[in-house]
């Protein structure tokens, strides 16, 4: 087994640009909808949250946008990420398939977080702003826009979800150990957090909800901007970085892949593999099968509805066309916190319309089975986030096993566990559960997005 | 800012061996002695608990080993590590010192442990060992040979410090994770165990007991042998991967050290980067300063005695003749749990009697604040050992603000903190202390070493 295990670039080679996938589409995805009016939102709606850099971006169908000088020069302390082959995972399962992963976790904060946050960082310092609002889950969005802030001399100040909060202090410490100000939510910081607290002392706290927290104190003060880690088509091109260095890795490998799989909660781990690899397939030199995984019990793409809808549940955004299984529904309490999320990126879901991508949902034991059978193989202890995708890749390479097909397989392995070790305890003292697909909370939650006429 | 942070090597760049300090010092460190008899111990002494190619390794006076292709195949998940240059931490002191920095982090232990792990489980597993036993305290030792083992298929059994055991759940579940069977020590699983519990059911358990516990159960079967993660020769000839691949990238960024700086507990880190750079001195082909940073609760180099001593807390193991605080010594309970070792590796002792070293005793608030401070400039938030080599760099980096010398440190940061945040959650909390130095339980317990005549 003296073949390469890794596939690095050298400085000179990280690619310089990010990717719109926007231009390269037969049909533009439907525009966000102010509430209120029902018209396209325009760029003044946007202001009062982001810098117009981002909102260009945002809307832009420009097929590639630089990346700044100094954004690029943040992303070298760890970019390029290597690219793997599963070597020891294949010969384990028996398989003919050649296994590729994408791996996003040697960056700051141990996940693809940072390649949105970076930038974000950068454009808002540009534009004066002093001071960067977000909400976090389990922690790693969180974690990725702390570093980044100070990267930039950017002060960062974090709602994060009560229970994680209180459960997950190592990701708080690290939010901390990058200068950030974190809140457990709702906070007595905002309006809205207190009016919570004022009802229900005890309320765990919501992503909703903390998002509503985040964007109140950003709307106060044109010094304080907010910024969001997943889901929006600039952050979604953001991500592409990962994808254009995957290309030219697959490459040095020698191989095309035919089958590439990410996980999605929001979306933006996913589209920053694939969406490089679609340009590729829609202009004919290549032509894999590209499958979002997403966990079964918050299965938007796979059993929501393609609607109008809030991006937050307290209904305060624009209305994003997109696969949603309802803003004010609560998802049960996996472990993959970061795909615990109503809806999916209008992007992404646009692109699930076109057909040019397929999609499939995964219970959390399977993927936490995965995981292990991973860390036991390949050394590295996956987030349970990058599980499904694993799970997915596990069942296709044992497919190959019986059919014999050679099939290459690349996924997106977004991030390590080593902050979720606990749920890996769970899963090894047999506490870990799987929920039913929860049909009437949905249909109750699909009963209340707005009424858009077509 | 667009010169290098980081430079890489290839994998045909990747070193095919170790290095063996011994071959190039002008006098050979002192024979480990039989604990009965006082004679120096051969083999056969050791074969209990090792294999004979480690054993032949511990005693070798070959200047280099070959690394098994085998072990390179493991080695190459992750190796070679980058050597960063910090340039943000520069630009944040202001100083005209270059830094550079090794990092081990990006290995499946998230430290240097991996190094000695997978040659140890190979070597063992080409003896037809079929388990290996071993200790860890806060756990980073452990999930290393938790991993090596599972390479090779072996059964790996780890007594873990009980108050480790309790209060980090998060390693135990990474050793668990990498397949291993950890029990708290003391356990019911060993006669010594059984009765430290019958004395004291609530026992908290040391390093000490933990390795009295894993021997135990070693040299009762001839298929199951038992590791170390530090001290002796051979562990830290495997380490050396470091230093020479530290050497080549040093050449790579065009410039040569004149002062490295690591940490030292048991010695294998700080030996792992240093004993190449020595050999260069030697040699004539280079001058560097090099220096070992300890903990001011375990200043074993800079306070204690040179002498013969057991390694282990129940004084069942060869004496070897080394810089201890006393056998029986038992530090205070710093974050740096790999540094709280009652003893220093003979090498490194015997090279420090040689003056070919230096060494200082750093207090952790200080090494914290110098952790912080790193994660903030260069997004990584070190491991609590490494902080004591960051602490002392960044002080060296301020006096040459004041010289303007443009000194050039290279340091190991030999892994991250991703599962020591709950340390750096007490920093910002404010509660943690400094130890004073504990004249009196040293002075006791060097009373207690035994009396070896010169």
């Amino acid at each position: 087994m003296s073949e390469p295990l890794r596939y690095l670039l050298n400085d000179d080679e990280v690619p310089t640009a990010w990717y719109n996938l926007v231009a390269d589409l037969p049909a533009p995805p439907p525009p966000a909808l102010h509430p209120g009016t029902l018209q396209p939102a325009g760029p003044d709606d946007f202001a009062p949250l982001f810098p117009m850099e981002l909102i260009m971006q945002e809307v832009t169908t420009d097929r590639y946008v630089d990346i700044p000088g100094e954004v690029m020069d943040v992303y070298r302390l760890w970019r390029a990420t290597p690219l793997h082959r599963a070597r020891r995972l294949e010969a384990a399962l028996g398989t003919p398939a050649r296994i590729y992963y994408k791996y996003e976790g040697t960056s700051p904060a141990g996940s693809h977080k940072p390649n949105t946050a970076v930038p974000q960082a950068y454009y808002n310092a540009a534009a004066g702003v002093r001071k960067l609002t977000t909400e976090t889950g389990a922690g790693q969005w969180g974690t990725a826009l702390a570093f980044a802030c100070q990267m930039f001399g950017l002060e960062c100040e974090v709602w994060q979800v009560r229970a994680s909060y209180d459960q997950k202090p190592y990701r708080r410490a690290m939010m901390q150990a990058f200068g950030a100000e974190v809140h457990p939510s709702p906070s007595d910081a905002t309006e809205y957090g207190r009016s919570l607290l004022a009802a229900d002392p005890d309320n765990p706290g919501s992503l909703g909800i903390a998002i509503s927290e985040a964007v109140e104190v950003a709307a106060q003060d044109p010094e304080i901007r907010y910024a969001l880690g997943s889901v929006l088509n600039h952050v979604l091109m953001h991500q592409t970085i990962i994808g254009e260095e995957a290309l030219l890795q697959m490459a040095k490998a020698g191989d095309t892949p035919d089958l590439i799989i990410g996980c999605t909660g929001g979306g933006s781990n996913f589209a920053g593999l694939s969406f490089p690899f679609l340009r590729e397939k829609l202009a004919g030199n290549m032509a894999p099968v590209v499958r979002a995984v997403e966990p079964a019990a918050c299965p938007s793409l796979t059993r929501g509805v393609y609607a109008y809808d809030f991006g937050d549940t307290a209904g305060t955004t624009p209305l994003m066309k997109m696969h949603t299984l309802g803003h004010d529904f609560i998802p049960d309490p996996i472990h993959a916190g970061g795909l615990r999320y109503h809806g999916m990126s209008p992007l992404i879901s646009h692109v699930y319309e076109l057909g040019l991508i397929e999609a499939e949902a995964i219970n959390q034991t399977d993927c936490f089975a995965a995981g292990v059978q991973f860390a036991r193989t390949e050394g590295i202890v996956p987030a349970p986030e990058p599980t499904h995708a694993l799970a997915a890749t596990i069942a296709e390479a044992l497919a190959c096993r019986e059919t014999g097909e050679e099939k290459v397989i690349l996924t997106a392995l977004c991030g390590h566990g080593m902050l979720d070790m606990a749920a890996y305890d769970r899963y090894f003292e047999g506490e870990m559960v799987d929920y039913d697909y929860p049909v009437e909370q949905v249909e109750a939650a699909l009963s209340r997005i707005p009424q858009v006429p077509a």
